[in-house]
């Protein structure tokens, strides 16, 4: 059974075809966000905070770090990102006990993100593109971690599914020759926006299955693209969450501070056999009422954990 | 490509893998609704005609009657339900232009539901029990309609989905006994509450899609059971039904008047390829809109429909 394990410093997360689906937090990452970017150049890291605090209440698993900004001050990337990736993990992991996602195009900055992170961190990302394979998988090799790999080679991204699922089997077996094990790849088999390619889900729910069925492999994606342009994008992300789950999907790169895709992936894991006594659909229940009632949804799930932990207390003195 | 065929008197509703998922209405039922039996009894179909009307202008492919009554003057189900299953299929029929799902255990309720729905109603439903197969299956044979074949038979309802295969395959195989094709037969696998057997989500994907590539069979079920007894059963159906649909489940008898339930339906849809353009996504996110400002579900649906085609009049006037 393919397990892909992460670790922070005190905290294990599995991901597998028998665990719970795993929420990577996606938010940290100032990638159209210019306010955020602004206040990063500023050494202003109260968004980063919030971000990571919120994240972890809301239900991530892993905390995704980008910290690809582009200052006024400086617009060399590898200047910039290598020191800002290593102050970011430094301040989240001092903050949170979520394993990270050192997430980065720039390879000095994934060298500077796995320098400092403390146990198991996720790496984001390779792809099939020969100087990414060359530069990524030696570092993956010599930290021994495990890495996203995104299903797009030299010639791009692919619309036929064959050849983003040859991509991916090509990149698992490059890993092989680094004594890298399919279980340390999670494959990205790249979602589209069904409201420009109509195939879109229908490609990833049989990609993930031949996936997981030929390669032995987890998998993960930018969940939200799905819904890019369409009306009412979290009704379409809610559906498409548990379908690519009842496919095999083991993980997804999201924002977990929505309530809707949350509480699409946590009914999906009870009927995934994945929350065998419903204890985590019950206390989301009580998130739902909080938020039906006013509270903001990381408030109503900080609240309904310190509940859950307050019952626990209180049935310990009395025992 | 297997496709059953259902008609009402001017409209064709096809259940098939490439379809839409088609939602059966399952309203216009008096079981364990105390006050629809009353008023049955008292000859005051208005509920009724309100069900068909909600049901249809929120999305009901198929309408089910089911006239399981039990009135306080005559307890006797063979004298009471045929005739009312009669007056219901002629009302309902008069009303809407959907076909009908006849529903009883009545055999006489069936063949005089039969006797009056116009075009190819569905029949609901024959299980593999013997005294069953040999009342219903002649009857599917004389009117040449199709019927849902539930996975019981004489020993229960079996937990092991293999045994509730293998009652499925038996059903095929007497109903090509009496030259009925596997076409004309909607499979429910039986759903069982996820809270009381954690298991009940993953043998109902499992059993769809076995009962697809190995019988070639449409597949319904009653979908609302799988939250029997946890709180926010919408959001838990509403998760099950696009794991359901990924796994090619292709129909379910289910209450269309509940927007959660009605909008994960649209947006699975658009997910497998059946609402090629996006037009019925984008048709439904303007009744999520109404909704969102007030509007019951039946009447912002019925407004949308009404405006589209008002769009569509105007487009036709201009041009």
């Amino acid at each position: 059974m393919t397990r892909t394990i992460l670790e922070s410093a005190t905290k294990t997360v599995t991901i597998g075809f028998d665990e719970p689906f795993c929420v990577i937090g996606e938010r940290i990452n100032p990638t159209g966000r210019k306010k955020l970017a602004a206040e990063l150049e500023a050494g202003d890291f109260s968004t980063v905070e919030r971000d990571a605090l919120n994240q972890v209440a809301c239900g991530a698993a892993v905390l995704d770090i980008n910290a690809g900004v582009v200052y006024n001050s400086n617009p060399n990337p590898n200047e910039t990102e290598p020191p800002l990736m290593r102050s970011i993990v430094e301040l989240v992991q001092g903050l949170v006990d979520t394993p990270l996602c050192i997430d980065s195009s720039v390879p000095g900055a994934l060298e500077a993100g796995l320098a400092v992170a403390k146990g198991r961190p996720l790496v984001n990302s390779v792809t099939g593109e020969e100087d990414r394979l060359e530069l990524v998988l030696p570092l993956i090799k010599k930290y021994n971690v495990p890495v996203v790999a995104i299903s797009n080679d030299d010639t791009g991204i692919s619309e036929d599914p064959e050849v983003r699922f040859a991509v991916a089997k090509k990149i698992v077996e490059r890993a092989a020759d680094y004594g890298i094990p399919a279980h340390d790849i999670v494959v990205d088999p790249l979602v589209m926006p069904v409201g420009a390619m109509a195939t879109a889900g229908r490609q990833v729910f049989e990609l993930v299955r031949k996936l997981r069925d030929e390669l032995g492999v987890n998998t993960t994606c930018g969940a939200s693209n799905i819904s890019f342009g369409l009306p009412h994008r979290h009704g379409i992300n809610a559906a498409f969450l548990p379908m690519a789950i009842a496919s095999g999907m083991t993980s997804a790169i999201m924002n977990p501070v929505r309530q809707v895709e949350m509480e699409a992936v946590k009914a999906a894991n009870l009927l995934m056999n994945a929350d065998p006594n419903g204890g985590e659909w019950i206390g989301f229940s009580r998130v739902i009422d909080a938020v039906a009632e006013g509270a903001t949804f990381p408030d109503a799930a900080r609240a309904a954990a310190a509940a859950g932990s307050g019952r626990g207390g209180r049935r310990r003195r009395r025992g």
